[in-house]
């Protein structure tokens, strides 16, 4: 049975199309009601209006549809995940920096022009959706999504509805301050837990202690004239770099600190982690280590951890396309 | 009109009973729809055995009726606050350490007692829904009640609902440590927001300081020979004391990165602050003050806050009441 057979079999209706759009690229798929994923596609993001890049929207649907090879008349509907701000009923863009759009009528375009009902969501609300719907945390009733990437926030699902909180900052703890004058952050203020353990604070860091003399191989990047990366620094950690190991072990500690800090306030059955750093085998097992030291440490703590409290997301390169996918799967959820 | 007549102006079944249950004595009064109290009574808890603690439960019932002059017909149910772990669907007190009880059938005893339909909860659990129901958090979808007493632990409604989380420890902010290696806690762990800026933390810092030499007015509480408590603490502090503002100041400021945390977590309409400490201006000041600090450093916490976001609770001594009331009066936000 090829790819084609098996989706085809669906019921019509019974399929729905996930679109990830980001800054520099647009992806989509077909998504069965079981989260698998088929006839992906990818296009370049075209930001110079956004007419231009609803242009690629829709043609990255039709493509994922024939690249399924299905019927327009499978498709229940199109979820679109975008960066930014999101007004959830009207389908608007409020903004998006990384795609230079303000209040940009997505759904109301897109549906003339595709003729199928359309929802649009901020990128990690969609992502913690989509984990709830077809990832690790298929099934749990609470969940917190943490994603780790050049941002760090957490998304919220209570009693399986995403939970968005009063101005829809729920979830902002890439935006506590953990350390008191710590670096500056890009929210303004200094010492959030953005600024120490996400992306660009890991290479922040490297760079400013190579700078400062610390001895390491990440001068060798330096040298090269290349600028100095979170992927450097991973890299550098998992082959035994002392400088880069400290780096991760401190950021670990910041990102198991706000786990640690999540569960005593939502009492969530599952943490899971998602973006780029997820990915990074040496954080993780730092982030892991460290939230288990603080179950031993703490004994309410202990009574809300078990070893599966924290997960990596499953999802992986798919996380975007299903987490767009899910607003329109699972409506009942948003 | 007095307070009779303008009970039994109600229509049959439109009131109801509060009953807050505590280790020392037990509250008891009818509240009408507005949230308005009659017939307070109040009794010594006989916590010899459980059978004489309902007993004085439902003798508390029956003289609230009569003392608000009201027919039992007007008596839609009774609730009942009581302190430690419930299973609320079963009416049970799993335990309750200050009362001596390890799964006592109180609702099925107490109804068969009082031939009223009966419902249990935390007491703290109850507060938060008694807020929401007639206090100051009326009317807000998204509340977080933190109360500041011998212990600390917030509760949370979200939607208009109580949200408990996976194993009923959502909110247990009271046990985040905050000071790494800091003082016990009551919990086992070391340096918990609890053991920095409950009453007995509050109490015990005062005890250290005199004991090693700082100069302070409540050396003279301890010349007399008397226990050193919060109460002086707060007092010294009211009346000038540097140690005692000190240590109010350093506890303000906890509470006040409590609140922050709550907010970037729950991103709630307000914040309600109860329990002995709430009554406590000079602290209450510190942390609204200490809160405000935080909004102006940070900017995605001053988006959450506004001049309204931490408020007092407003029931005072009918806290417990309103909140055991608000068990059977909406039983829809539990």
């Amino acid at each position: 049975m090829d790819i084609q057979t098996s989706v085809v079999a669906h019921d019509p209706g019974s399929l729905v199309i996930g679109v990830d759009v980001g800054g520099t690229k647009i992806a989509a798929g077909v998504v069965d009601a079981l989260g698998q994923v088929y006839g992906r596609v990818q296009f370049s993001t075209d930001t110079s209006r956004p007419e231009a890049t609803l242009r690629t929207v829709a043609h990255a649907v039709r493509s994922a549809i024939q690249a399924a090879g299905v019927s327009p008349a499978h498709i229940r509907g199109v979820g679109l995940g975008i960066p930014g701000k999101v007004d959830v009923e009207n389908g608007v863009s409020v903004f998006a920096v990384n795609l230079g759009w303000r209040d940009v009528p997505i759904k109301r375009q897109l549906e003339a022009d595709l003729a199928v009902p359309c929802r649009v969501e901020n990128d990690v609300n969609a992502a913690a959706l989509g984990e709830y719907l077809y990832g690790v945390g298929r099934g749990t009733a609470n969940l917190v999504y943490l994603i780790l990437g050049t941002g760090i926030a957490a998304r919220v699902m209570i009693s399986g509805q995403l939970y968005r909180g009063t101005n829809g900052l729920a979830g902002e703890i890439g935006h506590a301050i953990f350390v008191a004058d710590g670096p500056p952050c890009r929210c303004g203020a200094q010492g959030c837990l953005e600024a120490l353990a996400a992306g660009p604070a890991l290479a922040r860091s490297a760079r400013d202690a190579v700078a400062s003399g610390s001895p390491s191989s990440l001068q060798e990047v330096l040298n090269r004239g290349s600028e100095l990366t979170a992927e450097h620094v991973c890299q550098a950690a998992s082959q035994g770099d002392g400088l880069a190991m400290r780096i991760i072990t401190e950021a670990g500690e910041h990102i198991a600190h706000a786990i640690y800090l999540l569960s005593l306030s939502f009492d969530p059955q599952v943490v899971v982690l998602g973006g780029g750093l997820a990915q990074v085998e040496i954080l993780m097992d730092a982030v892991q280590a460290r939230v288990a030291r603080k179950a031993e440490q703490s004994p309410i703590f202990r009574d809300i951890y078990h070893a599966q409290l924290v997960r990596l997301t499953g999802l992986k390169q798919d996380a975007g396309i299903l987490g767009a996918a899910a607003l329109v799967a699972s409506p009942e959820t948003i």
